[in-house]
């Protein structure tokens, strides 16, 4: 095994929790990427300021303004990813954006719902397409036929709320729209799979254990990833 | 083994396809519902004509208008069965309207993974709200602990197209919203068992097989529903 090269990357949901955390482990590598591509809805904003403390300190580390649910703002980051690439592709990219509500099975919304989905489903499968070309084109550059992140590769952060057959806490959390977004996300990353496998680009969901983020809040078992 | 005696039942998509077939095998029983509420989008339009046909021959089935990606339809048809029933409660609500559209993974719109997941998952969820009043009353006024369709139940139609695992006829047909609703209908089928048991509510997931419907097409495995 030669071990992880990830030359470039781009994660959502950066400015905090596992996204931030995530950020920081690959500008930390010993052989860290080129360019680290980390989005956000709101870089200028309060919650983005530790990413913009990295930023100063680390010039391969290029913040991008992101809405996963608007596809216009996706279509647009992905064209800003390709011209600071210049004609070299992506390698890696983390679908890590996701939001929850803590709506119970008898007042969940039509609204929420759709939120829900929209962000933590749609967003993977529209980003997914847009990065197509560069992710492709990543492939294309390295040698070999094994899936790798390292050669090519979509990485979904899934949740254990999202296993039907664990129903994990669910008397504490219903969480019904977040659980249905998890699962389908989870089917999204099988199709990807099966459809990008061609291209040589591994599409894998991952359970990330229950961290301690403003999302996960104090009561996860994992300590802060941001804080790593 | 008693048997199966639904005093009264809800079907929607019930002008076509697998909910005509379900409607007319109800009506057909030699222990028929009391009612038999059979839901449609336009109920006076040609393609509700044999569900009209019906009614005229059989005073126990009740048409009703419903949009099951409507809120405010749910509501106003709850009400029209609610009083339909007087004090009696709602056996079976049959959750079987349900649309496809066949997208690719590379054509997939947010307008469209929003509109199949609206009808197929957030419609399921938002009628199991809606119709509780009426489905804890009929099973407060069923004998016995046993929970069964005779007592209170609600039965999503899933599909085998909602299996991460098969991933059914991948390269036939992608339609990565319609996968993406069916899984998050199992989802939400699991989170309704768990959350309605104790009011006596059975809640369970079926895939009917592949149906020689106007959704399923002619390449369907199984006799055409509505002509049984």
């Amino acid at each position: 095994m030669t071990g992880l090269h990830v030359r470039s990357l781009l994660v959502t949901g950066a400015n905090r929790g596992i996204g931030l955390g995530l950020v920081r482990h690959f500008l930390a590598m010993t052989n860290p990427p080129k360019w680290v591509f980390a989005t956000c809805r709101d870089p200028k904003g309060e919650r983005a300021q530790k990413l913009q403390n990295l930023a100063s300190k680390h010039p391969n580390l290029v913040i991008i303004t992101l809405e996963v649910s608007d596809p216009a703002s996706i279509k647009a980051a992905a064209a800003r990813v390709g011209e600071q690439l210049g004609g070299s592709g992506l390698n890696l990219l983390i679908n890590n954006a996701g939001v929850v509500n803590l709506n119970t099975l008898d007042n969940e919304t039509l609204e929420d719902m759709t939120q829900v989905y929209t962000t933590n489903t749609v967003g993977p499968l529209l980003m997914g397409q847009a990065f197509l070309p560069l992710l492709k084109k990543a492939a294309q550059g390295s040698p070999g036929s094994v899936l790798s992140c390292s050669k090519a590769a979509i990485v979904n952060m899934s949740s254990i709320g999202g296993s039907i057959q664990e129903l994990y806490l669910w008397d504490q959390a219903n969480v019904v729209s977040y659980r249905c977004s998890k699962v389908a996300l989870n089917m999204l990353t099988k199709c990807q799979s099966q459809g990008y496998r061609e291209h040589g680009i591994l599409c894998v969901a991952l359970h990330p254990g229950w961290v301690q983020t403003d999302m996960g809040s104090a009561a996860g078992h994992t300590h802060r990833a941001g804080g790593r």
